[in-house]
């Protein structure tokens, strides 16, 4: 497998484009479109808010129907969250625009993606208009690809993508992908958004299968703020273009294609983390040696949440009672009396605690640790085999700026 | 019930007093001690924390055992936490000082608090000399009880007392407490220490009880930023002075009981919400029309919980759209499209939303009701009879400033 520079062009038979469609108050590029040359095989997950936004609910149905899919559409700036019925016939013109626009025979070949405020209706005119615009655009570039990761962002502040390549029987298969995090220009909510393109051949039940587990050690993994959005999506398109021997479940090639799948989620969940609202370092936290992964994770991501953790990352404090008060309340059981904890980053690695009592370390090692802009904690339960990656940001006046304000 | 003026000392038979022991970096009081009279039936209930500082395991033995307590020493600055076997030691020699210098037969007559920064050994001689000072300055007077709920700040800006009196066949009863909030000045965790007497006679276990289902609605309920300390601690201590016939459970005296205990702990939770850190605005979420309680409960605790509610109310903004999302992922089952919202405050209430639609309020209405030190959002399910309240603050630079310095 080899990291490879691009996004959702990377992969055979993906164009893409983007417009500036004036949903953005700023009247930057707030649209992008994905046009796969043949029909794709369509892997999603979603997120479990209860309150789920209009495209959610279209993209949803055609993941569960295994319908074949051509084309996504994305806006940023408005979220089709709380417009009721009204909302969802939006989605369905805007899929029925593109389809009509690319020679599509049916709407259901569009999924649709929207990040944005909350409780306002789309203006269908603008986005059909802006789905024409793009549709005599599309191109197969890296910069077409790069534009639309453009295109989706919020108060994002840089695209996110991420590529690879691997081999099925000495045919190279690819992977790429564009993602947004968090934050809104009109801020409401923090809204995940990945799309991942590939021309592997894979049937839909076994990319739903490698896709429904990767979420949980990538996307999942990711806290800005704890509060998770009504639009949280991940799209996995296949259009087999590579045209390698289909990947079947259970062999060293699904393997292979997990492998590269993880590589490209983990890679554009990283950066969603590192460009978290007001961030100003990455902070991963590693746990080891729990009794079960799902402790690992619960105090992975116990501890990446925190807020009080995350002001003492802020202020390049080894504040470690914090770490350890934030793995307590996690609700997952270990013994605090085993727990090592190690600080690490560019600017070295130390040890902070053994058996849980501190090293006697020395506090001014630590601040030059913290004061890099990617920090890692290091957890060492002792007590089994299990692990997990947390990734998250710490918390800054920058944040509070950004969501504080009003929304108008 | 009537309300009254005071704290630790309104229940006859409790003295209070506090020193500056030289815990405080600024040289400010940091120790408070509460005697009473006679020999106390106690009821405790302390953090879930995995990681448990080393008074509330003393703390916790003494409840567990109903062990009659005559005295309870606080200290502010250092929190006794993760302080291995040396901890637990220097609580017992805290008692054993303080029961000594009292006329005490047994140190487990000596309940013991501590809130501040971790990982740190107290100074026992420091401890002891204050308990010796403190003992010799003991008064039953409102301002003996107030200067002893000052000593336990940390960052809190003002001190926490409520008192109430009732009638148990004829015999006043009193109940008083006082309580610190979030924060600390070499900033740690929030932790919430709360330490109520009354003089009612009633046993250890119904006092249990009354304490242990009380919680759940108010202490429990209050949420500064999501993290649960290590020293979190309740101590209700009942002395029997006021000579009323025992209240036993399953009476009319009980439930009165209970009612007044609840007024003191609501009080006290209030308290502690408007003045966590950073805070400008007590901030109030109150749930009804919910299938069941619990369902209520998750959802004003999600809701006052979301950091991005929290700084929409630092904001002065009705983003309506944060809160119908935090409700969303907070576990609970509920219908988006039955949700009505109101937001209240001394300025006036208005509705938000009707059916979980917008209904075209007033967005400079909402911004006055929202300016004001205490907002209410009021939340109505429509779907049953279950309700609850929970209390917060906003999120501000206050709370990074805070939380974001270095400790030292």
């Amino acid at each position: 497998m080899k990291q490879i520079e691009g996004g959702v062009t990377a992969a055979k038979g993906f164009e893409a484009a983007s417009t500036a469609a004036g949903l953005h108050y700023e009247g930057r590029e707030d649209m992008a479109l994905i046009v796969s040359d043949k029909p794709c095989e369509i892997a999603g997950t979603f997120t479990t808010n209860v309150v789920q936004a209009a495209p959610v609910k279209w993209d949803r149905q055609l993941v569960e129907n295994g319908t074949e899919v051509r084309a996504v559409v994305i806006n940023s700036g408005i979220a089709n969250a709380c417009t009721g019925q009204e909302g969802i016939d939006i989605c369905r013109a805007t899929a029925k625009a593109a389809a009509k626009t690319l020679g599509l025979a049916d709407e259901r070949q569009v999924a649709v993606g929207s990040t944005g405020v909350i409780g306002i209706q789309l203006p269908l005119e603008k986005l059909t208009n802006g789905v024409r615009k793009m549709a005599g655009q599309l191109a197969a570039t890296r910069e077409a690809g790069t534009a639309a990761a453009k295109a989706i962002m919020t108060t994002d502040t840089k695209p996110k993508e991420a590529a690879v390549t691997f081999d099925v029987d000495g045919v190279t298969v690819t992977i790429g992908g564009m993602a947004k995090g968090s934050g809104m220009i009109h801020p409401n909510m923090c809204t995940m958004l990945s799309f991942v393109t590939t021309d592997a051949v894979i049937a839909h039940e076994t990319l739903q299968t490698a896709l429904g587990a990767d979420i949980l050690d990538t996307y999942n993994m990711v806290s800005v703020d704890g509060d998770t959005s009504t639009n949280d999506t991940v799209l996995l398109m296949a259009n087999g273009l590579a045209g390698n021997p289909e990947i079947l479940p259970d062999t060293a090639a699904f393997a292979e294609f997990k492998q590269a799948l993880h590589t490209v989620n983990e890679s554009l969940a990283r950066q969603m983390a590192a460009d978290g609202e007001g961030s100003t370092a990455l902070f991963t936290v590693e746990v080891a040696g729990a009794d079960s992964k799902d402790t690992a994770k619960t105090i992975a991501r116990s501890v990446v949440s925190s807020s009080l953790v995350k002001t003492a990352v802020a202020g390049h404090d080894a504040n470690w009672g914090r770490i350890l008060c934030a793995m307590g309340y996690s609700g997952a059981e270990f013994d605090p009396e085993k727990v090592d904890l190690y600080l690490e980053s560019d600017a070295g690695k130390i040890q902070i605690l053994q058996d849980g009592l501190d090293t006697g370390y020395s506090e001014d090692a630590a601040t030059e640790i913290l004061s890099e802009p990617a920090i890692t904690a290091v957890i060492d339960l002792n007590m089994g085999e299990g692990n997990a990656t947390a990734w998250g940001c710490d918390l800054t006046h920058g944040y509070i700026d950004i969501n504080a304000g009003y929304r108008s």
